[in-house]
């Protein structure tokens, strides 16, 4: 497996020192010994917020650093916990005098070693508290349970009561409250994969795991892989004991390398299930607690109150946390299209007969244009211009043909919805930025310039590029110079036989074919163009 | 592949209703034969800023619809542009006086589509331009440029403008200048894979792609893996000649499923090129403009002025969108932390004689304890009191004797420092919650409790789960009663020896044993407790 990294062992500071190029944060001078990451304008004068453990879980901890969520971010190895002088350090170096808060996720390694640095601390004088969270319900209530991303909370909750000036006595007696119902559960399709590690996976391509860790532990369960729908039901269940209140905020977060629109469709699956009728807050969903690329979700819950509403939803300075409300998806009326036709049929018959006769002459090249195709293209382009000249046919008694603005706009509109594919969309422009033109200047040709403007804006091909541009720009021009039919279609053939010696293109349909089997076959486009024009000189 | 979805074919719909649950946005009901979302609060006073193009890029475009950026996104299938009637019906929808801005993707599909449906609305009397991003620096100035990540700037600065209240024209000009200014390339590990696709890769695993777009098409170059520092470089070096100004903006940007941990080594490794030193604003690192699962970055790049500066720094909506300041890395001094041995020596030869004999007790009795703890654990408990032993011998005659709570703290300080694992931080914690016990009270025994409850609390266990804590409690609570030396002593005996029946234990070295293994022999840790205590009595 391939990792953007430089060395396994330093992925952790690199990691960091990544992060610090952002100038509200700083760190310790002896860091790499110690890691700890801070806030660069905390001035002591509030609560100091510290939290901490392995990584791997990032944007946990150093992440969330940042006015209104952590003061500092205590960094161990890899899934391994800080020293304790790590964390000393961090309390000696933020803590003034209404103390500190270390918010300790219920690991082994974290509590011990925050818990020393915490009785040190206070040895030394400093007004220190703890609160330990075990959102984890995956164990089952009577086993120890797991720190997850439900700490979130309690860092999200204790950042905003710091920096509303709270005792370190308040902000212990709400957090606790916070972490106590925070709720937490991991559903995994594969593991994360250490830097170092073997790639090998306990997970067949039928499992998944259930009610996982973020230390590469395996799941309390093995489960099938399901739907989306399937397995975040299953996750929801899980949770569903715990979830008696009546509103509650969710974590919906990405254990690692599952992707946004995953996340999305995972968020809708969460939206089917009861708990989303109680839910009223959203964080996420995003990558808040990750266990290096895992291809998982959990979930976390906590019931809302005021006070809690307001701590999650105050603004905050890191861009790791970020929340919305929740609720459930709404329509509004879709504005009504255009018809297609929208004018009143109006008659000229010279220009119905020259527009039956070109649609009938599409309709009629159809077999061999696509034979031209065959050659340099796909080999449907006869049929794209036949079913143009069908479709035509079909309204050919609905046309306004008494005003050449609005006939144009009508065939741009059958271009558009009637006809597949780029090349529809391409004479619908022409059409359409014709009609537009002739609006306000009555001048035939030179509104077929403009369309063709359009056509080649938006379409990209300039002349010279084997389109059918070859064969519509001098075939425009002509007309704009009030020339003859008989020179605009000589105009026509000209620029499309010269299709034959342009062997090198980027555009269209023979942009990926070799120099040679261009050579001497025109481009069809331009070949229908041509031919278009010829059928109107001969019916003039 | 596992992924998260229910059907291949519905991820872009499901995707676009998880979105949804956030109750400002809101779609068009014609939902999903047209995917057009909006912002639910928009009164058309302003212009309406519309983008949108193929899905699989998520949390483009639908995730940046908001106050400050889009007003509607139009999204197509996976990897395909939206139809025309799709892209009229946002028109529609959200432009009222003050018309609206099409943000377009330079892709054939996109510039038609949006053209042409530009051209209808303006047919019908709407205020419609269009502007038509091409980031793209991998093919070169010449060719096509495609639009990538660089159109977020574009996003970004038109929502600013629309939110200041700012004319089309006004919105048009400008954002020409960010579009035009505006430079990407793409770095990739892996190709994203489609959900229904096969599993296969067109790269080896020593292999790279660089100068990719966001479609699966291939980069214009394949390279050699390398360090993070390297590829960093290769991409940077890229971009050199787009840069030559001063200050610049960065959007680092994973392409799919790249790990937060991975996109901070990313980011500090561009902090190492010769480009960061001109990069004031850093949009990420994060998930903006995606490519399914593609494990890759891109790097976008604007140059700065003052208003551009302005509008990216802006609040916004979409929490999609986060910009920082960006510079080098800091640090402040870290603190110094408290001496190993605080206290100035003082004499108690009773106390020294005691702490002496205990220290070579633990010295003496190593062999037997690792062997014991062979049976239960991992056979180096005795190595680990052994040390303790030794470091306290070391220290023998600089010790503060004279007072208890001086000395238990420095006890405290040395098992913190100096003793390795687990256990040299539970007796730290025992003896610095005893020292500061006794600064308060100088009751010998219940200071003892009070830092065996540090001990329980921070270390998880109780008595009767087969720890050290089986002999430490009853010894302490003898103290405590004021009883002899020699009951002290049979009281820790017979706690130690009663954790040969404990063969259920889901804490410390033995949890992960089988009840038969555990079966008669005692806790190494109790046992030593009960062997200390021994020689106290054996020597006073």
């Amino acid at each position: 497996m391939k990792f953007f990294i430089n060395e396994a062992d330093e992925v952790v500071n690199e990691g960091i020192e990544g992060l610090l190029t952002n100038p509200r944060l700083t760190r310790l001078n002896n860091f790499p010994e110690v890691r700890v990451v801070l806030r660069k304008d905390w001035d002591k004068s509030k609560v100091a917020i510290i939290s901490g453990g392995g990584s791997g879980h990032e944007p946990t901890h150093a992440g969330f650093v940042g006015k209104g969520m952590l003061t500092a971010a205590v960094c161990g190895d890899i899934f391994a916990s800080p020293s304790v002088d790590a964390v000393l350090s961090a309390i000696i170096a933020t803590a003034g005098d209404k103390g500190c808060l270390l918010v300790i996720k219920n690991y082994t390694g974290d509590r011990l070693n925050f818990g020393l640095a915490a009785e040190q601390a206070r040895e030394m004088g400093y007004k220190v508290e703890t609160i330990i969270v075990g959102d984890d319900i995956a164990l089952g209530e009577e086993t120890e349970q797991r720190g997850l991303a439900g700490t979130l909370f309690v860092h999200k909750t204790a950042g905003f009561l710091s920096e509303e000036g709270k005792s370190l006595q308040e902000i212990l007696d709400q957090t606790k409250k916070v972490a106590q119902n925070s709720y937490s559960i991991g559903l995994s399709l594969e593991e994360g994969q250490k830097f170092q590690g073997k790639e090998e996976s306990r997970l067949s391509e039928s499992e998944a795991e259930l009610g996982l860790g973020i230390h590469g532990e395996p799941g309390v369960e093995k489960i099938a892989v399901g739907k989306a729908d399937e397995l975040m039901e299953t996750a929801v269940e899980k949770l569903q004991e715990y979830t008696s209140g009546t509103e509650y905020a969710l974590i919906l977060n990405n254990l690692g390398s599952v992707t946004p629109v995953e996340m999305n469709v995972l968020l809708n699956s969460f939206s089917k299930t009861s708990l989303a009728k109680k839910t009223k807050l959203l964080v996420g969903p995003g990558s808040f607690m990750t266990s290096l690329n895992m291809k998982g979700f959990s979930l976390s819950v906590l019931e809302l109150d005021k006070e809690i509403k307001n701590a999650l939803l105050a603004a905050c300075e890191p861009a790791s946390w970020f929340i919305t409300e929740y609720g459930e998806s709404s329509s509004i009326e879709s504005p009504k299209l255009p018809e297609t036709l929208p004018f009143n049929a109006s008659e000229n018959s010279e220009t119905r007969k020259w527009i039956k006769q070109i649609s009938e002459e599409l309709v009629n090249i159809k077999d061999e244009i696509n034979a031209l195709d065959e050659k340099v293209g796909d080999g449907d382009a006869g049929s794209t211009f036949a079913s143009a000249g069908k479709n035509m046919l079909e309204v050919i008694d609905s046309l306004p043909y008494a005003k050449n603005s609005e006939l144009f706009i009508s065939i741009g509109r059958i271009f558009s919805r009637e006809i597949g594919g780029s090349s529809g969309v391409l004479f619908s422009l022409l059409f359409t930025g014709a009609g537009n033109a002739l609006k306000e200047n009555d001048d035939l040709g030179k509104a077929l310039l403009s369309g063709l403007d359009k056509m080649k804006d938006y379409g990209g091909a300039k002349q010279g590029e084997r389109t059918m541009i070859d064969a519509l720009q001098p075939a425009f021009e002509a007309i704009a110079n009030g020339d003859t039919m008989a020179k605009i279609a000589q105009a026509a053939r000209k620029g499309a036989d010269a299709t034959k010696e342009i062997t090198n293109t980027k555009f269209g349909r023979s942009s990926y074919l070799s120099e040679d089997s261009l050579k001497n076959v025109p481009d069809p486009g331009a070949e229908v163009v041509a031919r278009v024009f010829e059928k109107l000189e001969e019916i003039q």
